[in-house]
């Protein structure tokens, strides 16, 4: 395999730093706000119903999810709330936009390992804007050979950027935490995919089982992707 | 000049679609939502004051237009509006992402015109899954050979969009209606502009004077565009 692949693509959020724990403790402190109204568990899954809803129409990322908090507040709420909850839910987006990006480990050493041996890509989804502030900050923008950010991970989403890598199937590698998103639709390209599992999943991305393929890699850990790529 | 240039790059948003008055249209219907606490011109400069102050945090964008709706509602009610008025503003943010997508006169005509003469790409701020959707709606989606949704339009944006298309900025030209976004960071690195003025423009994208420059052209229309690369 190692022979073949001349691209190798990383997901960022939850495979090179932390994303879904920002997002769940946003979401705990969200239903807090509520709890005059409904459970917390019961304003979670309302969330979830909203962000499935709204995903076609706002897509990934912070701007969308606090819309669909503040429209979850209203139906919960039943319109009774007070006016100053949709201010709180507005500061709550704000401070997720503003949280510090923490690398998760290994994933500077695997892109310092593999740099000058393969073309390295970000592909990730999420807010332009916001994916383009947490790579600066990360560090490593300039292990990348070409930074996309995608309105979304599906067998097409990634036809079209092989085509804009000008590289074939089976010359790229996808390395990520989420079976849906970035190991599933490249198998199905044909390509090679590496999964690295992330302790947590957001709901929506969940996947029951991961599949049995030659073109996959199971990693427990992402420095693993190293021995696969380079002897 | 039309020996030289290779790439001719063409803004979206009102200059080869209708943007701003829809913009525009929903603003006066929000303006409305808050004339029991305000008059609607101190609104829409509230409003205005939001967004410049966001724009670094949301960037471009229906969906941070619709947050800087819902911050500015509560600030001018000073936390004394009904409820309903979140639900009504995330309704006129939908409804903005919901609406058809109207070519302008001669957008087609002109990629038509330049189509195998020239590569042409799309190069346009604001929601990444916005921006693909109207692409999509337009039709002109074939006519294009690469297609980019960019953060912002300075001109180290332009220098990152001419190294992804591996052009020298003495080989492209940038069509559109923004003096501030399509014209001058260009000039800045030494390409070319053509400036189409559209009869609107949002105020932060307002720029008092055009430039006088050797690499700029002024149209009254797009069409006339055709006859200075194709003779």
């Amino acid at each position: 395999m190692k022979n073949k692949i001349k691209v190798v693509a990383f997901d960022a959020d939850d495979t090179l730093w932390v994303n879904e724990p920002y997002f769940q403790e946003t979401e705990r402190r969200f239903c807090a706000l509520l709890e005059d109204f409904l459970p917390p568990h019961s304003v979670s899954q309302e969330l979830l119903k909203t962000e499935t809803d709204n995903l076609r129409l706002y897509g990934y990322g912070i701007k969308g999810f606090t819309l669909c908090m503040l429209e979850t507040a209203y139906r919960v709420s039943d319109g009774t709330a007070h006016p100053r909850l949709t201010d709180d839910v507005i500061r709550l987006g704000r401070e997720l936009l503003l949280k510090p990006v923490e690398l998760l480990e290994g994933a500077e050493e695997v892109l310092d390992a593999l740099q000058g041996e393969y073309r390295l890509v970000l592909a990730t989804k999420g807010d332009l804007l916001d994916q383009e502030r947490k790579l600066k900050q990360s560090g490593l923008e300039g292990y990348f050979h070409h930074v996309e950010v995608m309105s979304g991970k599906e067998a097409a989403d990634y036809q079209k950027l092989l085509k804009r890598l000008d590289c074939v199937p089976d010359k790229f590698m996808m390395v990520g935490n989420s079976v849906k998103s970035d190991v599933l639709p490249v198998l199905e390209l044909q390509g090679y995919a590496a999964h690295v599992p992330f302790h947590t999943t957001w709901a929506h991305e969940q996947h029951e089982h991961t599949p049995e393929h030659p073109n996959l890699v199971r990693l427990n850990a992402i420095q693993e992707i190293v021995p696969y790529l380079i002897r």
